[in-house]
């Protein structure tokens, strides 16, 4: 196949080019740089398969003109902050929904047939069912995010439906491992560099979390590609455990030998919009033979150890 | 309550309007007139409670001055052309999602605390379930009018957590009545009107469909309105039956003394996105104390009576 990857900058997007070009396909890779950071690409630029086009998801007729001679888009480029949604709600429309759309487009334009597309467990909203299947109970969206992922997600279903495409829609839980940049790992160990001795909280710390590593969701991406068939194919990503804030925490200073103060703020949500439980389902992609290879634990350590040793991303994160 | 409209001189957004100032609200009706008529707010415009505001829901900032010191915004402005939806997308990401993001921020800038949305029965898709209640499992969409109008619920959803906002949804079947103007009803009586010896029908004329009566919808919403306190209230609206489209057909053709033969075209569909049958389950908002004056039939023929009266739309949508 030859991939057209957006977002191939970003933690997600990066890991996935490594993989593809792996495999030997030749891919292209679209970002605008405004998250994503140019080492995570350095080297797939030493690649011959590979092809970098700055651009931006909202240029359509740039991102329509790149995308010609490729076969399958790889749609991750996003606004992928869930919490500060409601401080500017058109970043969630604009990059999340319209991006979306234009993609599509693009790929109308150029009869690009296949397009996978890195949703949210965010879209279930506060589920009634947990573990939460792929066919639960209609949700109701409780953040701006999770309804941006949604609008992309019927947008992508309508085409496939009116224009004859085929499409992978991915429902992750949040992802960690080498590249990943924003989150609360992210800002517990950018917390406990500056002052070891305290840990500011969002939330009681007893939210239940479920995480899954880069590579275990690269892999999942992969395996669903080759064995699902149908014209949408939706999957929960996520592994069969979940924790607490209050894990993560635990399994961080430990490793990292700190002891801080915990201080705990707001009540059982970190933010509005926060959902206290996010534990899917993943039995519908467990059963096409996928399994994941990291627990959370493993996940969150090694996620650690990448960013002590890229601090760099620290500072440019700020 | 001090009411805003948007979409005040289509279809049912007049019908609402009358029937507001009628109940002695002040009402702002805003429209673009592009698909919605004047005459439609001829005895409106007599009112001293009236006011119109000529603008578009694309015109975020002159929506927003226009707004001012209402207190709920009943969101009726839409592209409701489901059919050609595929000829031009942008059309219902912008009119219908884009539209509804306009009408929230709208809303935010004046402190607007409650919105009321047309949605549509079409955002179930091919329903597993029949009849398909609020709670069905998550949807796959098969129109891009459902995808847009989905992306306008989660859009509602999310700013009703995040903004403190309350929504009234209601997902409506096929509306008929006064002031119908679009649809296979209509379609129907202008060939007939053309050549009452010929009609033509897309799809094989088994397709089951749910009609509402223009005067029950707007009973219905009032009645939410009343009774309904969630942050987020959601409602299928439609009568406790269907028929097919045959069966309208033979109402039609029977009320007007004609004896067309029948030259169906394509198979179980209408056209890609048609769905073979749409049936909801309304007993959420029965269980309120709704319930319809209007059988299916009575609303065909209410509404065919009410076309040969107005034969002007008809020439004025060609």
């Amino acid at each position: 196949m030859h991939a057209f990857v957006t977002g191939a900058a970003g933690f997600i997007g990066s890991n996935l080019v490594d993989r593809l070009l792996e495999q030997g396909h030749p891919v292209v890779g679209y970002d605008n740089f405004s998250t994503g950071f140019r080492p995570f690409l350095q080297s797939a630029s030493t690649h011959a398969n590979f092809r970098l086009c700055e651009g931006d998801v909202l240029d359509l007729e740039g991102m329509t003109r790149v995308m010609r001679g490729t076969d399958i888009v790889f749609h991750l480029a996003a606004n992928a902050d869930v919490r500060f949604g409601l401080q500017h709600p058109r970043k969630d429309l604009e990059q999340n929904t319209i991006a979306t759309f234009n993609v599509l487009e693009a790929m109308r334009a150029n009869a690009v047939g296949r397009i996978v597309f890195s949703s949210t467990g965010s879209i279930y909203g506060e589920a009634d069912i947990v573990p939460t299947p792929e066919n639960a109970p209609f949700p109701v969206q409780t953040s701006l995010y999770g309804a941006s992922k949604l609008a992309g997600e019927g947008l992508i279903e309508a085409y496939c439906e009116g224009f004859g495409m085929r499409g992978w829609i991915f429902r992750f839980v949040s992802i960690l491992g080498p590249r990943y940049t924003h989150g609360h790992v992210f800002d517990f160990y950018a917390q406990l560099l500056d002052h070891p001795s305290r840990l500011d909280v969002l939330g009681n710390g007893r939210q239940r979390k479920s995480y899954l590593h880069v590579q275990d969701c690269i892999d999942a991406m992969g395996c669903a590609l080759r064995m699902a068939e149908n014209k949408v194919n939706v999957f929960n990503l996520g592994t069969d455990e979940y924790c607490e804030v209050n894990d993560s925490i635990g399994w961080m200073t430990g490793h990292l030998g700190v002891k801080p103060a915990l201080a705990y703020s707001g009540g059982d949500r970190g933010w509005v919009g926060d959902n206290p439980f996010i534990f899917l389902d993943a039995s519908r992609i467990r059963a096409l033979g996928w399994k994941p290879k990291y627990s959370i634990r493993e996940s969150v350590i090694e996620t650690l150890d990448w960013l002590s040793k890229n601090q760099w991303v620290l500072v440019s994160r700020r």
